[in-house]
């Protein structure tokens, strides 16, 4: 008999198993055990490729809080990284890239993206060795984009404005660019699929910044295409889509057929949530993850919304962004240990 | 026979009168005559508390571009510095406050607005006198979240954590800061109506950041009071909501009694705002600012879908956000062409 995953059941629109549960950035910089291992490893990037210091740092949340799922420690900028252009991270100020020429990007290659990508997948075979029965794996991209964004601005900028522009100004050849990450992303997302991973969830952090119709053009025309295509590749995998910042978007994903999970975020309506996609699609989220670091009165009525408010539906419980560096590792413990104690009095799981 | 002011007849429900027409932060850096005049005023809050000066900056865009609306040119941060809050200006850098002392902020005096705002006032009653009767003129304050922010922090912060935080540390203490900031806006306001202006705006550009539950506490219950006390000292001033960020909140504001306006922003769908909101409060948005700094298609796309959205309901067409320095004032030129042309061939005016 097979040993069910809670995330999985919870995906496959289970409203009856344990509620599964599992943090954004859960594998990152709370954590002691990261902090340490972050310190010898170098550069960030070479963490991210390190099949055996990467397959170690995505499982090390599991081992202290028992969530329900691991999420394969890696960036979304190991995308352009492979496509071949310059990515690296400078502490403190995050991610900066070689700002791609708008003239001629025809040097990306997504002939690249297996090989360069491999050992990524080599992280996901280590995680499966290492992950019990009922655990999740969760690969990742990042959304198309999100990852433009980062590509067009050689680093992470206020209201994504340069890229926004750049799609207004040269609108081709900024579809051309998204077309390109659309091919990556589903070759990306192909590979971890093959090398183990149980779910994919792909993540476009700055959906918000867009206008309606660029947010159509940019954000749920490629989900749409990402999801298609790996549905027909492998149509056992769940896919979680994550727009963050446009709660109104959910009308749009309740209805896009291939994905079965909408991460919601902070921000959102959980009321409007829960009406907008309940029996339609499994919701994840949305604990403020600075209620999480305040603790106290704010952490308890943060997670009693959520839970009154999803606790009947198909449900993942999360943050609704990810988890804050100077978060006590207390109030994790105290999260994991509040929904557990709720699931099993109303779910008996 | 007094002369009809569009932006005033248009708060009034009206759908018959020309679209009025106006952008946020008019008055500003994308001018040559305000840059000129900029360089020769000294810091920013001089500039502000200047009458001449800033009535002169206020009535340019009008000159310039026959706006149906000038806006008081000043700064949602004098309210913490009439408070009594030490605030100044880095070129480059924005605002800069002496943080707030969390543990004993009883410094703060509400009984200076007045007089410490003197100048502003003495502005708006300039500005009256060099403005045709067809023009309104808008007062306006930062709603008490949004200058909150700033007040604890310091400085402008990414998504608001530590204002956000403090909310949840301590949300008696928060509490009573946004009561005397909920007290200092109705007294502001109250003062800037008595001398002159035709309709206010309140500004909550970080509304966006809040979870739901603390958005209800810390942006619309203020708004619901500050509007009260305005309508009930004024009842023939129209008001203005403009919650940035959140575009479900149009269902809560579309129940608020005391406001006329909502205005919406860049990233919200029109089909939901029309939907939301027409028949009950005026329209005021929401073109995308990147889209007027790019011009072309997007700017004709941009303007298209706004008018055939909102044309036909009470509306107030602006931007989605302020304008940006770097946009040419031949897109302006071509915005308001654009949208007087549509007025006359829809409406007659």
């Amino acid at each position: 008999m097979t040993v069910k995953k809670p995330l999985v059941q919870a995906l496959q629109g289970k409203s009856d198993c344990q509620i599964p549960l599992w943090m954004m950035r859960q594998a990152g910089r709370y954590l002691p055990e990261y902090k340490k291992l972050r310190a010898e490893a170098g550069d960030f990037l070479s963490l991210c490729y390190s099949p055996s210091l990467a397959a170690e740092v995505t499982l090390q949340p599991i081992r202290r809080f028992d969530f329900d799922a691991a999420i394969l420690f890696s960036d979304i900028l190991v995308v352009p990284d492979a496509l071949g252009q310059r990515v690296w991270f400078v502490t403190g100020e995050g991610p900066k890239l070689e700002p791609l020429d708008q003239n001629d990007f025809s040097g990306l290659d997504i002939g690249k993206i297996n090989s360069h990508l491999a050992p990524v997948f080599e992280t996901v075979s280590r995680v499966k060795d290492g992950l019990e029965d009922n655990k999740a794996l969760i690969g990742f991209c990042g959304a198309p984009w999100t990852v433009a964004t980062y590509m067009v601005a050689g680093e992470g900028t206020k209201e994504q404005a340069p890229a926004r522009l750049w799609a207004y100004q040269d609108e081709q050849a900024f579809s051309r660019l998204i077309d390109i990450l659309t091919e990556a992303s589903i070759i990306y997302l192909k590979g971890q699929i093959e090398a183990g991973v149980d779910v994919v969830q792909i993540f476009d952090s700055w959906a918000g910044s867009l206008a309606e119709n660029e947010r159509e053009k940019w954000c749920l025309e490629p989900l749409r295409k990402i999801s298609r295509a790996i549905k027909e590749a492998h149509p056992e995998i769940p896919i979680i889509g994550f727009l963050r910042g446009a709660p109104l978007v959910y009308q749009e994903m309740a209805k896009i057929a291939d994905i079965e999970g909408v991460g919601i975020d902070t921000a959102s309506d959980i009321d409007f949530a829960r009406e907008t996609l309940s029996g339609k699609k499994t919701i994840q989220g949305n604990l403020d993850p600075l209620a999480l670091l305040a603790g106290g009165d704010a952490l308890d009525e943060g997670i009693d919304r959520i839970l009154e408010g999803f606790g009947e539906t198909a449900f993942i419980f999360n943050l609704g962004h990810g988890i804050l560096p100077e978060t006590p590792i207390a109030h994790v413990e105290y999260l994991v240990a509040k929904v557990r104690a709720y699931s099993k009095a109303t779910r008996g799981a």
